[in-house]
């Protein structure tokens, strides 16, 4: 960007001469102190006291960031299912979660835990482990409709915070969070999905987000759909929704129409229905 | 603050009317878009563009904080010794920690813990839990030189990265934090005692500071102390440092001629020593 220069001109008192100054008086421009270049009053942006709060505001927020990272970083607890973790120590696992549909791969391969972080990471483990039941009894907790790796995945998050996502595994994982009620990780996989959402993948989103109450995918992608009416019979995920859910389609065409309305209502005009 | 009014000359091209404009033209000031107050040149801060980058740049910030703060709610487990836990459940403890010093009041009360989160939090009790050794086999970890509430208050850190501090309790779990090589507790001891710095502190805060590696408040106990060779004589805890430790004493009139020699060369000129 090239200097702008200041047309205004020359003032003539009160100079002050410190290292701070930016009003160049035998140029007759003023200088940003941010980005070294000289601007026009029409540009002008903040005085210098403005400044100088906002780079204290600016410090402050990154020391607390660097704060909650530690704080993190020393909540993390390191995953039973990592390759560096002793399964068989004496800090080993007391339950084991088994994935129900492995294939006909042989048995299902147990993922380890631990009660106490299972019941601290969902109210649903929660109820399950602290009450009588066959899963507090035995110590295996059987989750259906999942594989191995996402179990995997899902246990590992609970330990660390963090998951490898991929769109397969982000919806998978949604679904698993949703079911145990591990609201964090349904967030971090809907902001995923709404990040990497496009006009190919919005109707297939639309409708996994209403199947599993992820309310922000659901907005977004029915806005996406909303603004692209023109293309949306040729969405090739469409006639399949149309056949499977026409519900679903309906509440489409529901909004784009109170979209309409809406529209016009705030140009003052009205439209025909 | 009264409106800074701004002295140059009317600008007389270039006027952009949009709801931004903050160069009155009639009045011929500028106007800080943060404050919403007149100033002159003299102040000037930033120009409009780095303005507005700034302010995206603290709504990234914030929009971080809150990430990282929801990771830290995630994260945090719930503590073995709040009232609502269930000692004696399913997901009860699997080790005990025993203060040793509790006094004539009759048998140390255990507290409760997971293995799996002391060998996450500690170094040392990682080597202790998943070796073969007594602590592992018995179940039992004996707490030397510490109270019932702070050997409570250390674990309940352990799980939730929060303690209640006031002078006594931060020096006494800096100390454990110290021993048992949790570094996060020790930061968090320290910075709360380095808030807490006064004058009438500085030398105990100093020797204490030394005796456990607490490098940054030693730091900023020496600064203080230094700062106030006049009064050192008259601290109350200055006899009793010359009689226990006589070494730290010289450390802090070494300090205190470094100090001087730095700051007569750099002034440029020397002084009699």
């Amino acid at each position: 960007m090239p200097p702008r220069r200041c047309t205004i001109a020359r003032h003539s008192s009160d100079y002050d001469s410190d290292s701070y100054s930016h009003y160049d008086h035998d140029n007759t421009t003023m200088r940003c102190i941010s980005c070294l270049e000289d601007y026009d009053p029409d540009d002008a942006g903040t005085c210098k006291v403005c400044y100088e709060e906002a780079n204290e505001t600016e410090e402050e927020l990154k020391r607390e960031i660097d704060d909650l990272k530690a704080k993190v970083a020393f909540l993390k607890l390191s995953s039973p299912v990592d390759h560096h973790h002793r399964f068989y120590g004496p800090t080993s696992s007391d339950v084991v979660l088994v994935a129900s549909d492995d294939g006909p791969g042989g048995p299902a391969v147990p993922v380890p835990a631990h009660k106490a972080v299972l019941v601290s990471r969902s109210p649903v483990f929660k109820a399950m482990l602290e009450n009588d039941m066959e899963e507090s009894r035995s110590g295996t907790i059987k989750i259906s409709d999942v594989s191995y790796d996402v179990l995997r995945a899902f246990v590992s998050y609970l330990y660390t915070a963090e998951a490898c996502l991929d769109d397969q595994m982000a919806c998978d994982l949604l679904v698993l969070a949703e079911k145990y009620e591990v609201k964090h990780l349904k967030a971090h996989c809907e902001k995923f999905l709404m990040a990497k959402l496009n006009w190919d993948k919005s109707v297939v989103n639309y409708a996994f987000a209403y199947r599993h109450n992820a309310n922000h995918l659901l907005e977004a992608a029915l806005a996406l759909i909303t603004d692209n009416m023109d293309k949306l019979t040729k969405n090739e995920d469409y006639t399949e929704l149309v056949e499977n859910n026409p519900r679903l389609v309906v509440e489409i065409y529901e909004a784009y129409l109170k979209k309409q309305v809406n529209t016009a209502a705030s140009k003052g005009s009205s439209i025909k229905l």
